[in-house]
């Protein structure tokens, strides 16, 4: 039997619980902030040197003095950390006199969020998908930052109900597949494992760099590249990234379908070590 | 002597005082929501009927509940409007599930701030202003509403220091003039008032829309217009308008200075009635 507690968040606001977020921060006024998605596994956050460092790296593109790491750790060390499950770690810029001008000295927001989950499953999931209607914008002032300014996804997301779609493309205002609404995408295609630049909209996720990294480490052939959605369909193999599902393969993106697995179960593989 | 109090906002959230946002809200995880800034005279919020209107547009944009006219009108009962200040209204999607799918139901948060400010000059405040170096995204899904995504407003606010220069002006991707970046635009020339298309980025201000109907009202050729930088230089006059401010004139934009007022004096007559 499922406990009725499993759904419930843990919540800290600057390493409160119960504690509410400041009406007039600037997170919540013009989504001032970024924030990071890490999955729990055997109790403890995967990947928390590349995710606290991204964190970071995020931060002080916007100028957000971000928290160092044993104030997160304090943080997590007053939470009942589930053995499997979500993490999410938000920083905003805090609060500021009214308008758009970030104040000199600011005193940022932390937020804590954990919700128990499910262990991972031995193989990635085949998943059906489907090509957004929305066009990604492109910003090249904010591309590859995970920041609070996100409904670009959200509008994507509410494109579809159906549950057996788990994930939709995104393409950008050129028509270039940038990512999936909630993860990165990787093209396999002729030996090469292509992945769309993320210059100009989409988010650096760390399940990214890190198939990346460990691709290249394998000698698989990588590279980011500008892939149309024609370049998508001709895929020998389609396959979703992020932190917490870790790695899906496509089984369908609306009318086209893929057969078995090709190198799905290597990324995988690559991505769990 | 300035009491002590003037700065200080009042603020409820869903109509409590003193309350925090719920650290979980759409509105501060993705910016999933709208606002709207209105200019307090006379103890009374200015242009009611059209913020509330737009507010409920915006809201309806992007699938959220607005709140109606009544709860409003019992948060403001609740507040001590000042003489003259400002009043922001700001509607989130409210709390949901981890995930960026908007809730099937879900309750709206609202906010309502309140600060107290200066009352209005007679005529139109001559300003300096500057080209801002990030050029605005195009994204035709959410242009023209004001929603909580405003990053792009904060880094091209973060642009100067200088307190001379009262207002930034925006580029589009392609170079197209936008607006300000708190205020839309309009150039006067050959005398014709010419203010941007917001169809792929901007904010569709109510200064702005009652600025075209008054000043068509009044016997003016109004229009929109694409607009290169070229064109806001060569202008006869060029003016920022938002619900605060009303109307400023720009007595230099970067290099390039302007004279004596042309038309401004009258679009701030017909604005002001």
């Amino acid at each position: 039997m499922r406990p009725a507690a499993v759904d419930t968040p843990q919540v800290l606001v600057n390493g409160r619980p119960g504690a509410g977020v400041p009406p007039l921060d600037r997170g919540l006024g013009y989504g001032d902030g970024v924030f990071r998605t890490l999955r729990i596994d055997a109790g403890a956050p995967r990947w928390w040197d590349a995710q606290l460092a991204q964190l970071a790296a995020d931060c002080a593109h916007l100028g957000i003095v971000c928290p160092p790491e044993a104030v997160w750790r304090d943080d997590l060390s007053r939470l009942q950390l589930p053995e499997h499950g979500v993490l999410r770690l938000t920083v905003t810029r805090g609060e500021g006199e009214r308008g758009y001008r970030p104040p000199a000295f600011a005193t940022p927001t932390r937020i804590v969020a954990v919700w128990p989950g499910e262990a991972l499953a031995d193989a990635p999931r085949s998943v059906a998908a489907r090509v957004c209607r929305l066009r990604l914008g492109h910003q090249p002032a904010l591309a590859g930052v995970k920041h609070l300014n996100r409904l670009e996804n959200v509008l994507a997301r509410a494109e579809w109900q159906d549950p057996e779609v788990a994930e939709g493309m995104l393409l950008d205002q050129a028509g270039r597949a940038v990512g999936g609404v909630m993860s990165n995408l990787f093209v396999w295609r002729r030996d090469t494992l292509l992945t769309p630049r993320i210059d100009a909209c989409g988010v650096a996720g760390v399940a990214r760099a890190r198939l990346m990294e460990r691709a290249a480490g394998a000698g698989i052939a990588v590279a980011e590249a500008d892939l149309g959605l024609d370049d998508v369909l001709e895929a020998d193999e389609l396959v979703f990234t992020n932190s917490v599902i870790l790695l899906w393969r496509a089984a369908r993106l609306d009318g086209r379908a893929w057969g078995a697995p090709v190198i799905s179960p290597t990324l995988w593989n690559l991505l769990h070590a």
